[in-house]
């Protein structure tokens, strides 16, 4: 006999697809946890929960979670196509690219399951015009990225003077990928803070745990949210940094 | 011309197969290195060393090693498939969710494997029941939860004021899974160790390693055995990082 | 009484500092087995195994030896100031530039280090200009980033129909990083190696593994120093799939 549980229900309207029986501590460990508990707490919606949760699991070179989380961000038509594949773009840079091919490989894979499954041609790919590409200006671009960057970190922008700042941070990082329309700041955020995370480095942790509370795109209950979300997904050693980031801040706010 | 070197006969008694031949620098040094001088040494046990073993081929995602590892410990019976089902919920809890799913599945795989091999049907599945879950009463959890964490950690446990220590650390972290009966304090210590180390959460690791040390359940000679077979798996890098932790723990005793 | 002995003579050579007494299983097992075997091994010298090593410590947030590591890429004279800023980009690229901002600060601190000890003004940190940039039209950004990826990884360019791809492999990462003056492809590939082994990504690995042998800048015996060098900075688990990919590549040529 199976039982239908509240965590069963919850996993349908997340995972879209019916949940597998449960045989390990594991897997029941895990239902009750991630869907019994984590998925369906307040402050954080579904949808946001959803860029949490693609970060985590692309960080994690999970490859049946990657593929199960991107299905299921189209199925439920929560993400689109074009923002799929900007949340590859934007974890790329954080992530690094080799992390990011599979995602890229993924979305492509899940869309054309998505509608082999409803038996429908997918629609035409998104095509792309050298207007994505941002300023040709270099120095239109370099003064961009420098107010994207103090704009996003709430702090004065690096100085010019290291391939890594002036070609890396201030040309691409601040000067294209974060001014590019494709997801919102506050979108963005959900996809950043879960990849430094995940990257240990506790520079970048403490200042985009930092700046997301302190620009208001996310608010400091929605932030406990984002790092048990993570936590569950990336595990609790590395969630307790994030945790040390956000305290930090609100002790210095008070 | 093969040789049968000391090397060769631990590998045969750890991994349970024949050693593959030798062919390349890379497996040269770490047939001598891992096998000739790793697994050997006094001061840790195979089984216990098993136990690293496992969680760090599977923080390092790294397919064939994993396979390897639970095939061996399946294999020489130093682990039932209950107790590498529990490793697995433990090592979620560490690295997280998505990293977990392939251990989970490659257990069920080894565990099909070895008996095919041996032309057996494989014994029925462990079955689990709704008091795996543990107890349903909130407030009794969190009391577990707070009690396990300061038997496990040797320091109070932390406020109930965010989602990450409340409905993280102390209901599913101490309150469910350090409690769970599958393995013991000392066996999950083993796994939790290397996890830490693999996710370089500095907090993390200074509090475990100090905390496994301060409770007695390994000793000093053992937690060096430990970070050393790490090193060897995971790298030297990271190991550094378990070592200062130890280090610190025995000066502040001194 | 202290024993020098050969592996305390290349630690010397290479750290360009003196080895601190062995006091754990850790420290005579890294001692011996890093600088005993690994460093003085053929085939690759120590400067392209400054490149792989320097890598290896910043992909695996390991404060210590990456002080250490860019400290004597420095002091032993084998990279310039502006190459160590270069490795910095091109890591950020692979590892993500989370990670990289950690080895930017690094970079800063070690220089200044450097000098002080030395009695010495820090000599004028490098000067960048707007052609750093490189080349502002975009149609030519993105057909040098086709050539470029061509002839680094052997095979055509993807199509520019996603943000990834469009903006961030072509545009970016193969258009202008890989195109830098400041580093031959061939040191490139010895930072970029370990960083897709670091990172898990399959298909990068077997990528950049099989078209750095194929294109000739790096031979099979290199190859097979560079996978054991890395495995020795970041574990014999990740360094198999290295392994698996250069065994790959060359039963492709047999």
């Amino acid at each position: 006999m199976t039982v239908n549980t509240p965590a069963d229900d919850l996993y349908r309207l997340v995972m879209t697809v019916e949940p597998p029986a449960v045989e390990t501590p594991f897997e029941a460990a895990s239902r009750r946890f991630l869907f019994g508990e984590i998925w369906g707490r307040p402050d954080l919606g579904i949808r946001d929960r959803r860029l949490v949760s693609l970060a985590c699991v692309a960080a994690a070179d999970a490859a049946t979670p990657i593929a199960g989380h991107v299905y299921a961000a189209l199925r439920s038509g929560d993400l689109t196509i074009e923002q799929l594949n900007e949340v590859t773009l934007h974890f790329a840079v954080y992530c690094g690219w080799p992390k990011a091919s599979f995602l890229e490989q993924t979305v492509r894979a899940q869309w054309q399951r998505l509608h082999e499954e409803r038996g429908q041609e997918a629609p035409a790919w998104p095509t792309l015009t050298a207007e994505d590409l941002g300023p040709e200006d270099r120095a239109e671009r370099i003064r961009g990225g420098q107010e994207e960057f103090r704009s996003v970190n709430v702090i004065p922008a690096p100085p010019s003077d290291s391939p890594y700042f002036y070609a890396g941070i201030l040309n691409f990082v601040f000067g294209h990928v974060w001014r590019r329309p494709g997801l919102s700041r506050r979108e963005r955020r959900l996809v950043t803070i879960p990849c430094v995370g995940a990257s240990d480095a506790v520079g970048p942790i403490f200042s985009h745990v930092g700046s997301a509370l302190e620009s208001g795109d996310v608010s400091y209950e929605e932030m406990q949210e984002i790092i048990l979300h993570f936590s569950a997904y990336y595990g609790f050693a590395k969630g307790e940094v994030l945790h040390d980031a956000a305290r930090h801040w609100r002790a210095g706010r008070s």
